[in-house]
């Protein structure tokens, strides 16, 4: 139970999930049921469900679990949202699951102190996963200002793990790789998409917006004959 | 005539189809009146009028036709809707016509029980039908989990048919291929785009998405050097 | 004087600019004040006004001229369109200016008979003129079908002019391709974009549509290594 | 205090502000945080605020300068704008901060006697400032007709100058450039975007639509083989 929320409180949560999901949905990084957001209330965490179209998520609709993953109000289908999806189909039962995340956002909640942790499917984090690595570089591009700590002349790392057949199973390596790179806000999953988290869910947006532009920056570069890691915000001599 | 269907029920699956060819118009699948959404409900499916711009439809346009084809209740023009350009221009007789597709649609119906069935012009699925073939294959990606029976450690594998100058030409090769391919819920069409299923809309659409991002990230990843049927989700030592 | 039609059906048509217009520049073919849609009624042709922010013109805005290109109504500035923009800047005298278009407008309403003309600056209308030429070839897609007598078999030739440094220089040149291509529906400008007609707003619309995605995935197709006028529905034996 | 303008002007100009802030961010030119969009009103400037996502600024958050920077009205937070997003956070104090850009916008009003001024943090004014350099230039596109001054037979030169780790570093540089290119209506930064302006907000906003295509254009050109300062507009014998 949401003991600790004011009704109205609480309510506004659920409804910036599900326009934060669908944000996500519009620029590409939630196709087909993948991506999602979750923001953290005090104790309380606001997770969407799994496996629904992510843009059209209902605000009960969306679950609310401790920062042990346990879930203290679980979603409740909605003629409005997905719920609606379901009982007008043979997709489902009419009962909602906690999204296959939740396990991997407690990790930036809990070792980072997250205000929120989004995870998205972009096809730009996707190619930069696979085409560098095992750590992906950039420098000299004005975008990693919004990174947090980020500076335009120091060279910007993210790690990249291996993928794995089923969510749940990275989330060893998704811990390892927040304690291996203690400053990073990112970490990519190969050929999979990238969880971004900040202090709050502006910082969350914001640094996934520039996160974005970045990859898909590196791969453009990368085709135009340069190495995104070694860019100078100076003109050299030769460039 | 749709005696199965309460009037309030048959009018929300008009209204989905309707959403639904919006939906495919706003991701670039409908442009210039092609591509086009269907749903099953029992015995009648509900299909979209041929040769209109998509995107335009009214509930009242969608045809009923039953599982050979036959039509139970015509798509009637509307004002609103498509039948209010044909009324106000010369491009037609004020009659609308069914969707060329329909006997394409009726295989997946009928061989494998689909409850919704899409055709998308997508410009992803057109090149990747052209570079690759005759079998699209792709291995190592995220998004092929959101196809069914899909599992980022196999090749998925996607038929590519030839195109016929005549829609319902394909009829026999899009047949023999779903023969062909038993596990599939997608068939390219080879310059042309791309058939996909579901259990339902949701399924449908959800597959397609993925779909969609499959072929986009394989002909950006072929530009890349990569071979989209080799990736692995773990980095190899050459990586 | 726009004796011939009543209001409300004159209002339609003014109202049908002003959606086609935002329409183009929704798609990134009017950026900048460029590009326009045009349609005839009758002896009557409605034309949007020059040198403003397309997808903001009001109804009232729009001109009426004849098909000798003499204005009948001129647009009236609105403090709803773009005559509010005038009127609070100092970007204008307050009067709205007749299309720069009108004269090649006229050559598709005369010598083809059209029911709308438009003229996009796509930016892959604008690369192929660059790419290609000096006529434009594809063969083998399917979104051929949706221009006026395109076969997949045939292959689809579209002249392509050189610009000039003032749109109305593109007369002479526009009608002389029209001629020395009869079957043609649109006339590429080298480094601009492209003339695009149909015999009603919706057959130039939808055309228009199949063309962008022509030219697109030309040019695309040649940087994988494809040359668009040679490709085939069917898989050849190396293909 | 805003003495010199009547209520009802003051919102409009706010208004059309934050409307342009949202225009930017809805091109992908404004993502997380960056960019924004300022007018001038006689001796009064209309500036964003700054960090943040500048996609939900309020009219009240909007700030008003003198034409030496000294702000007359802060930005006000507002619930129903960013302010809500702060008060609902831990992202800052409540308190909004002018733009960092403001300095480098004045030396377009105060050298230009400029009328609006945007700044871009656009992906392909960001390519083209490292592909090109030290200055950009374009010939033989239409568009460029867009550009005040901008003739198709004529280069088209744009200074690019080198980035800086803070905004307001860039400010010497930035005058330095429009001194030495008295014709240019834009600046591009290093991996960062570009400064347009324009004598109206109608002006700065076509100016900065063209120039985009411009730059994107030159991009995609230089990877299929052209020199974009040595286009023609008419085809040569061997082109």
């Amino acid at each position: 139970m949401t003991t600790s929320a004011s009704a109205p409180h609480d309510l506004a949560l659920r409804q910036r999930v599900c326009e934060l999901c669908r944000h996500l949905y519009s620029l590409g990084w939630a196709s087909g049921t993948g991506g999602g957001f979750s923001l953290r209330d005090g104790e309380h965490l606001y997770v969407a469900p799994s496996g629904v179209p992510k843009e059209r998520i209902a605000p009960e609709e969306v679950f609310v679990v401790d920062l042990d993953g346990n879930v203290l109000t679980p979603g409740q289908p909605s003629a409005e949202g997905v719920g609606g999806l379901l009982g007008g189909s043979s997709s489902g039962s009419g009962k909602l699951k906690l999204s296959a995340c939740t396990p991997l956002f407690l990790h930036a909640y809990k070792l980072r102190n997250a205000g929120a942790v989004l995870h998205s499917h972009s096809q730009a984090a996707c190619l930069a996963s696979l085409l560098f690595g095992p750590v992906f570089r950039v420098r000299g591009l004005e975008m990693m200002k919004g990174i947090e700590g980020g500076h335009v002349d120091e060279v910007l790392e993210i790690p990249i793990i291996d993928n794995m057949p089923y969510e749940h199973e990275l989330s060893d390596s998704l811990r390892d790789a927040m304690l291996a790179f203690p400053k990073t806000t990112a970490v990519l999953v190969r050929g999979h998409g990238v969880y971004i988290w900040g202090r709050d869910w502006v910082s969350a947006k914001s640094q996934a917006e520039c996160y974005d532009y970045l990859f898909a920056a590196a791969v453009r570069l990368h085709e135009l004959g340069f190495d995104p890691a070694q860019l100078d915000r100076r003109r050299t001599k030769e460039g």
